[in-house]
């Protein structure tokens, strides 16, 4: 296996430009160095795996390195770059922007930046969306502000239309800020671009609150969620703890993976139990949640329940018929209502009495601003995207890895979701800290 | 008239014991003085109130000045005090659970303090909830907690055996801290140990987020919870801005009286329209409230509205058909989600594109900690109604009026909820703040 | 005694156009009514001063109602406003400004609003701060930030320039916000305005972090100070108990008064001690100071102490020489220093261990956003600022009695300091809440 | 090269107990897997690390993985346990002692767990320090506070007195909470053990605010420390941009390496300057910080700067005779105070106005609880410690490298701090949000 080249990146072509950046390329001057084109993080950290690859001679997956280049393929002082926010808020957009309007400005010198409004709509001059000049002025404080000042809208949109508006605009990078189809979409406006035969860079910086971009440490914004939805199980905590038999259920974010919540639950160790897509778990039964409820209110009279959004959905064929209401589908899919019916049929089946309060702070997390190592965060990688795409890369995202920032292809990131291993240490510290039982 | 009559208090006797707090009697010697039984404190501040009294020759309303006295009742070596807490959380309960605690412990030397658990329920043996000893040590960190470390419940239980149990534990002073159903619960144990001749005093702080005690100056818990509503607004328009036409719908806590939401949309003037029970508002019409939006949004491309939970209830009845769902009227009644329907419906009508984003943060804020102001009203409330208690005083309530600390007779503030006045000042201030039509 | 003719507000001449506000005169059409120019508020709400008015037949102190007026002495339409900034930073500034510009702009239609920056200083063409156009677009989001975005300054102009500017400038309005020698400096301008015959109303809104406005309840931004003062009390506290014998000073604003310090003892019922400006104490002696604190750390091995930094100034004489420093006379006026080298000292002398942390939070208390209550009452203001204005009222500042919003004369407010009444219920209470004895 | 075996753990013997934990050996039956001894993490993740490892056919630096072993050294049901914290205040603490607890009483079944009071000077009898028996309940609500429950103290105590305490008090597993000097008195513990031949576990958890513990990813609370310090740079900012040349300074912890300053400016990019202690710089001078700080005020008239505090020490000695105050040598080391004199100075010469506010918020951050993903990492670290200890390894620390949890000797992290790479990646994105100088 030689997994390392699967992770090339693709360019527009050859590095012309010195860069503006006066850096170093030798050690100990104390000056950082320009990073090398072969500079490149393992992606496995564990001997064993090392070791497999003396023993098979291969050459371990790597990921490139991403900092500012030597040479550049884009005229800074000629250049214009675009920026876009896509899909729900996630804390740390606003981070980004600023990050990338400044890193453009002051350390390239690039002054015509342009903000896209309301994602991949204002790229389609019919939707009537205006450009917003991006300047240092416009973007000191809005690190400060939950949300995106450029608005977001979610959905697809034609590449053809999307790559005719950037030629138009004399658009040399376009920076997505998006999750998996936002970055679907930025690769294949690179794929039309690539078949015109155009030299405009793309660039995805992943955003998805619920940290699922595949083999990344994180994602912007994950942090803060968390950060967010900590107060709120401490008040979740209240109620239950202020009622006989109490229990508090809170639905946290988590479509296809339960980051968020197992985190949260690690973070505060008050919650009791927690639901993550990743899990099977049954509700009733000796083994079943719906017992071990029982027992644990029966010893503590209170009870704090995590559940993922998208945990659950396995529940949802028996329950069909029982819990619809008007719009049709909407508590069909709310785990934490149905959690909440059921816990309350069976306590009143069982003659025991209780409290349910049910809590959904999506939009209090997902609009909040960045905390501090966000913040850091979302600086970085913005700087390292500009670094990236000032080198003339294309069709790839900026992330970390092992604690390094790297450029990876977008393919590589999409579609595919990074999950919790249930198998893993993550996993058995979130059983550790809620005490629930390893199988329900 | 003389309304100053109305508010006398009950007292249990004479009071024959001093007390051990070392106070004066003399202005200018640098130390309180005790509360004389006689002062009192002006209801209405307006001159022209002030000058009818002159013109009429009748004495103005008046409430008793709260204070420590110089005689009390009971003998503090011997009093056994209890405290319960009922009905939904509200920022500030643990505070004046601690300060009750620290008074009469520090204060007078009450050392037997009862903790009745789960609320009235708590008084009733059948329930087998144990009372638990407040001791100094127990309480000293309890007012950094949101909820109530005695936990709570609704509805109302047997007055007869709730007396029987105090009697049984020789309990002289029973605190009760509870919105309209407690306080009314807490006259009639009242009446009660009135009729069986005892010598018990019971005791009102009158909680209710709503802010609706009627009389006074405001509930603690009030302040903390548009303090808590706050960010959430920023979250709101955080939404809003972030979406072409996006709307932010924000449920807030206010059955019949709107303050929460009206504070709430003064302390953050991003709020566009707000909605009080206090208000008549017509949907639709070329003055109601879906045009005066439309409107909005072809001008700014987003709108927060704040909506009290008890508002728009006259809408309910021509929708009760429309918005149902499986558990019956759970729909019918959320202002909220009907808002929400109405407004899409509405838009898509007018083939207008919008996104609504609906937000219910109610246990968040009734779980919260008290914020420093209303961390500092509770505890002056608690020494006030110790003070009151210890001087054989029965049946009252414990509040604020004009910025002085009163007491009142319970009946005096059951069964009439304080409402804004909508042609008064207050109001004036939210319709300017949220620039509103004056009527929709 | 006719105080109430005292309290009379200056007014630019007969009011002859009518207001752009649509509102009301008759009671019971749910639309609020214009205030009368006589409608008045009482300053005293015991009975015991009614009682005296009627005995002496003397009119009671009143203030002038504060509100929209019907006529107004300015053309909305032709007027120009200018706001100024002063002083040191306080909680809530920026709301003031956004207030006072949002009232101008959309109540009355005043288009040209100036910002004055780095206070009195920006009204002198010499220094070379230009004015900034003040639009709403430029102030909506400011609430969320401390600080001015005015910038400030200290110290005295001379009054003919700064008058010859606002006639250059054409400013019909000047809205001052700032304290003591901010408001003498506006009254100054008002004087040199009413010699010279101008049509110009200066307007003063007070601020005073330290609380300490005669006659009005509160002044903005001083409950924002004991809201952030109280997680550093926390903080103090947490750094007490880590250690044994573990002592933490905390100085906090509060040069003549000592409300911020005294609330945040109340709010924060960890405080042990508490030194205000208004109190004498003594460190030696058996009632001293230090004695008690011996006492309370060999009861419970950790003390926290909060400070005025205006307090204990009697205590320099004798320390002068002993605690100097490079600069001058920074440690001598540091009366947190001295405590913390007195109480080492003493407990050194009596072989005592100890660890003592002196925490001096000053800017992060001043600069930090006004919270909920105060952004609600910093709106408030800065309507009824405007409303009187409008109305040609000149040399006057808004306050709040008795929970009303009120105009009163600037000369009645400057001079005289409003202190904590040693012998009043508020100070009774930090003593119940602290601990402390009563005299020391 | 084979640095893997220099870190090897010390172990107490044979492992014969089997562990109450029912965990798996086997890969993909959705149970966690115990770890093996042999589980190793690689140290470098750089791809020239691994060639070169190829090339000179040697074993890449690794580390033992941390997590639950199959066969335990103590039998759990007889075992006791201490805890003791040492050194400074640091968010997490608590959440670490409470982690402890739960894991050894819930985990293991350990239920002999004793607090050791003040540090290591609860070890000495002499002192008088009582053990608190820690249970559940006694610390469910701890993580909720900054500081130690234990309480602390700086200093060394005898060896010999501590290891007889323990024999005497019959502990199995000591763990050391604590920085530099805690670590080493650790490891002595730990050698004085094994020169008696007892079978007490003595386990490091690495406690340092300053990030500055060698070879692992950072330490628990030092994110804590710059979330908290973010919004007093906002707060510095609005004390800059409110006057005129306005200059705030900002001193943080960071006595011989710079993380928190550095964090804290990229994740709050309004600040204009950085000193760290790893920097040279120089004030005056063409190149040197002053003239800089006279450029940014000429262009922008505000200015913040971050300071370690242990940055520019090679100033003092120029400066020491000039800065002293009566305490001797308090202002000597202030670097932020030499910094506002020398600021002061220059801009006298210059005669150039300016405002300077100095900030040093120690303590406040210090004494901070921990936030969400400290907390996580706390209670992660804290079960990982337990499951080392219970293996019977000794005279190690616990702490996570490239993401994962390992195991280290204790003689490896002391004596050698962690420090900044001012040629790395980290630095110079300070340097990119700074915008300051490459060399002062």
């Amino acid at each position: 296996m030689s997994s390392e080249t699967n992770f090339n990146i693709s360019s527009l072509g050859a590095n012309t430009f010195s860069s503006p950046i006066n850096l170093s390329k030798t050690t100990g001057d104390k000056i950082f160095n320009f990073v090398e084109e072969h500079d490149r993080i393992l992606a496995d950290v564990s001997l064993e795996s090392f070791n497999t690859c003396i023993e098979n001679k291969t050459s371990p997956a790597c990921l490139e390195k991403a900092g500012p280049r030597e040479k550049l393929f884009f005229d800074s002082k000629k250049t214009t770059a675009a920026i876009v926010s896509c899909g729900g808020l996630c804390p740390g957009i606003n981070n980004v922007i600023r990050g990338l309007v400044m890193a453009l400005h002051y350390f390239y010198g690039v002054k015509r930046i342009l903000g896209v409004q309301y994602g991949y709509e204002g790229l389609i001059p019919e939707n009537g969306h205006e450009f917003i000049d991006l300047v240092p002025d416009k973007v000191k404080d809005i690190h400060e502000f939950g949300g995106t000042i450029l608005g977001s809208s979610r959905g697809a949109q034609s590449v053809e239309k999307m790559v005719d508006s950037l030629v138009k605009n004399k658009i040399d990078l376009l920076f997505t800020i998006g999750g998996d189809g936002t970055l679907k979409g930025a690769n294949a406006i690179g794929d039309e671009i690539e078949k015109r035969g155009l030299d405009i860079s793309i660039i995805g910086i992943p955003k998805t609150i619920d940290n699922d971009i595949d083999l990344i440490d994180k994602s912007f914004g994950f942090e803060t969620s968390f950060d967010v939805a900590s107060p709120i199980i401490r008040d979740a905590h209240n109620e239950a703890t202020g009622a006989f038999n109490g229990i508090s259920i809170v639905k946290l974010m988590g479509r296809d993976s339960g980051f968020i919540a197992a985190s949260t639950a690690i973070a505060m160790p008050v919650v009791n139990f927690v639901f993550v897509p990743e899990m099977d778990f049954q509700l009733e039964g000796e083994n079943g949640f719906l017992e071990a409820l029982k027992k644990r209110l029966n010893q503590k009279r209170h009870a704090v329940i995590v559940v993922a959004e998208g945990a659950g959905q396995h529940l949802f064929g028996e329950d069909s018929k029982t819990y619809t209401d008007a719009s049709g589908n909407i508590i069909h899919q709310d785990i934490g209502l149905l959690l909440k019916h059921r816990i309350k049929a069976y306590f009143d089946a069982e003659d025991m009495k209780c409290t349910i309060k049910y809590i959904d702070p999506s939009y209090i997390i997902r609009s909040a601003p960045a905390n501090a190592n966000d913040s850091l965060f979302c600086n970085r990688l913005a700087y390292h995207a500009v670094h990236g795409a000032m080198a003339g890369k294309t069709k790839f995202v900026v992330g970390r890895l092992n604690n390094k920032f790297v450029y990876l292809p977008i393919l590589k990131v999409v579609n595919k979701r990074k999950k919790i291993n249930m198998e893993g240490e993550f996993w058995f510290s979130v059983l550790q800290s809620t005490g629930q039982p390893f199988t329900m």
